[in-house]
């Protein structure tokens, strides 16, 4: 029976969708064991999420999928969304089904063992007893980066996973020059008075903190009729499809930033989701665009409006008068300078946005390595802190806050690292380029208004989805590719600025 | 190749048990939606719903499935357990089966159809709007029972998908000998001075009302470790499997009531779900045996502990001194009475445990007309007034408090209601039994103490999950089928006593 392209295309969105809705369900379940699932559910709550995931796995590396997919490659007739649809998810299935199943399943495997071993070794301090877990974590690693296949640098391989496009040459470029540019800035403000940020470290009781972070994401654009905030210890955002997009936060009465940063990136995070098409459901241009474009719009709302002034011209009058003991008489500008202290520091969540990309950078180096050398994994803690004493000049005080800290490798998320830095870099020259060349987006932010720079995201990058890669978008808005310098000039204008 | 029986079995838990982690991820999404979800999140919830229960229900009809289970059914050497399951399952398979799949798809599209019509037409109480699609509904359920076959009354073929082994003789002779044995004595009851409950209907703040329901249902022994409390407009109790069974809550602030009884209501199902053997997750031997046998643990726990006594010899000192200015000055015996106020009433699900079964009555007669002759769907509210002016001696006031309250026509759950009967008197005849043959339990019941109770029910019914049916368990337990006696004799000595 020869299939009309519209019922190949119908075929097509069913079974993606269909795998989509397990994906979703997963995700609800992920949810769910994150912020509100009883100890007791963890067992049966792994075997029905890996029961889904096996299940839209095998639907997107169906031989049916395939077919479809190749014949509806070789039509015409498609629109323009219809053929961007398709032509990832054929990437998609191209690199899925290099993947043998029972890698899959090893991978999987050694990913729940690794993340027993690394929380427990995080604990107790203990490198020694998840070395050998990580050792063959890197091990199947590299076999993927062998399946996958790779130009270049092997690295190559993993890194394009997360970020399509992104690549050790341009990694190894672009760090090299923050390097280079950013080392003298925080040289400087190390040589200088240091900023005092104690009004964030007083009690600052609960309630009032999680009220204070409703009205930010409210002010943000929120949209509270498709989602809602809940407390998780270590804060996410997820997405059920864009009309159930949720963020979480975490309070810490002593330190009111927990609180503040992580509502604001997680509610740029969930703006984006908030803002895919919604009638793309499931298909890759209902889909983020990469991790990297991902990480541009949370940090693009964490850090440059955030940490700016123009978020707090509105709510630093409404943040004293919520805590008038603590802020009453604290300054602005006292409060602004705090939310911008820059200092070297062992964990990356907590860091400022400059010493920020050393942090990515000590990772991005040592994961580079574990790919492509044989490296005595024994050796990883010494190696950590030397790059750290190398980038930041500080030395971790144990492995818990040095190479301990973060989950991604346990998780086998290696290329993950590097997206975060690629995600500041893009959201200064976004932000950059809309407040010099947008003058209404300019004038709404300098009275606390921030929607026309939401309306701008949504229209350039967020009602895109998967069209275009990062690269690519970056270019359609900007008329140029990522450019560090951005970013630079951004960092030395503000902070030469507070620290004079 | 010729499969070993322990291999055929494994295959048998393996397809059995997938079908249950993508039920267990659909009652997730269910909780959710119920409790949590925002209300954008509808459409996509909807899809992902239905994708879930039609990949389970493909998994248990399959042909494969089919070949196992009959393969199994003719083998030796299976344990007692392993036997018992595979009966169910074959039961299960047989009926699901006898379902073709455009009939299920048609039913359950009707199903989203019909509970729209009556979520609508409850609202503006207007049971014309409803009429035409509750018809059409009645008229699959008609096909239903000729697909699945049945034995006299068609209506038999309904109720045993709720309740094995019930039908229509049964029901008939208990339903008449409620009438005949609960009417007078309601009749005496209304004769006499009627209790006054007006402490139960002062201000109770949310808060301290949430506290106490934990409390209550910590005392009844529900573990919070495997489960949760939350609040939902509609309460129940929804498992996951046995290690993370919820329960939901409503309260009322000027009804103390509305969130006592739901709360034991849903903690005695819980109990019963938590209860079940988790070495034998998604299989029947680790499910409820019936909706009966659920609802008898839902009642024996809200009716017959409580509104007993025993309950409130702990809790009510508790509860005096939580709202001491509404309570302070309620003696225990008034407190008592009250909660045990018995007055004919339009609302089924706020009855108290006599007049309720006339309550289900009414539907019972008006289902198994529905079902076996044709009916003009328009005269079914007066149909419904008729009866409850038959049966209760009231007129409801609208179709809204009449026709329209409930949700189970419109969900397609004809037979459903005669286990909510069934649950009260297998609760009165374990409760009696338990308290008159087992000294251990009474005394330890008379110190408050709910242990031995919940250990006992968890060693003859809990424990065995679907191996028996309701009425082999009662047999096995009390040594006798059902006999509405008991609850006639629990309900005449109470009432009796209470109104004098």
């Amino acid at each position: 029976m020869i299939q009309s392209t519209q019922q190949l295309y119908a075929r097509y969105v069913a079974i993606t969708q269909k795998a989509a809705d397990f994906n979703g369900a997963a995700a609800v379940l992920g949810w769910d064991q994150e912020v509100y699932m009883p100890e007791g559910g963890a067992g049966t709550r792994a075997r029905q999420l890996s029961t889904l995931a096996t299940t839209a796995h095998e639907l997107l590396t169906s031989t049916e999928y395939g077919a479809v997919l190749q014949d509806l490659a070789a039509k015409d007739g498609l629109t323009a969304v219809e053929t961007a649809n398709i032509m990832r998810s054929l990437q998609d299935y191209e690199r899925n089904t290099k993947l043998p199943a029972n890698f899959v399943a090893e991978l999987s495997e050694q990913t729940s063992v690794c993340f027993q071993a690394w929380a427990a070794a995080r604990t107790s301090n203990n490198f020694a007893t998840y070395a050998p877990h990580l050792e063959r974590m890197i091990a199947l690693k590299k076999r993927q980066a062998d399946l996958v296949g790779y130009e270049g640098h092997p690295y190559n391989a993993l890194v394009d996973e997360y970020e399509p496009g992104a690549n050790v040459k341009m990694l190894d470029a672009l760090f090299s020059t923050i390097g280079e540019e950013i080392k003298p800035l925080t040289a400087r403000i190390s040589s200088c008075t240091q900023v005092d940020d104690t009004c964030l470290h007083q009690h600052f009781d609960r309630q009032s903190q999680w009220d204070f972070s409703i009205k930010v994401l409210q002010l943000m654009g929120y949209d509270f009729k498709r989602g809602r905030q809940d407390y998780a210890p270590h804060p996410f955002t997820t997405s059920f499809g864009a009309n159930d997009v949720r963020v979480t936060t975490r309070v810490d009465e002593q330190n009111f930033g927990y609180m503040l940063w992580s509502t604001i990136h997680e509610g740029g995070h969930a703006l984006y989701e908030q803002g895919l098409p919604q009638s793309q459901y499931g298909l890759p241009v209902g889909s983020a665009a990469s991790l990297g474009v991902h990480e541009s719009q949370s940090r693009l709302w964490e850090n440059c409006i955030g940490r700016s002034g123009w978020l707090w011209l509105k709510l630093y009058p409404e943040l004293q008068s919520t805590f008038p003991s603590q802020l009453g008489r604290v300054s602005f500008e006292t409060f602004y300078r705090a939310i911008n202290r820059v200092a070297p520091s062992f964990i990356r969540t907590e860091a400022d946005e400059l010493t920020y990309h050393f942090h990515v950078k000590v990772r991005y180096e040592i994961e580079k390595q574990l790919i492509a050398e044989p490296t005595n994994i024994m050796e990883l803690p010494a190696l950590w802190n030397s790059l750290y004493q190398e980038y930041l000049g500080i030395t971790p005080e144990s492995d818990t806050v040095g190479v301990l800290q973060d989950v991604h490798w346990a998780h086998g998320s290696f290329g993950y690292f590097p997206t975060y830095s690629l995600g500041s870099l893009y959201a200064a020259q976004y932000y950059q380029y809309a407040m010099q060349q947008m003058p209404d987006i300019a004038n709404a932010m300098q009275q606390a208004n921030f929607e026309p720079m939401l309306r701008w995201l949504r229209e350039h990058i967020h009602g895109y989805g998967r069209t275009f890669t990062a690269e690519e978008l970056c270019k359609r808005i900007t008329g140029e590719s990522l450019n560090v310098t951005h970013f630079i000039r951004y960092a030395t204008e503000k902070y030469d600025s507070i620290y004079h």
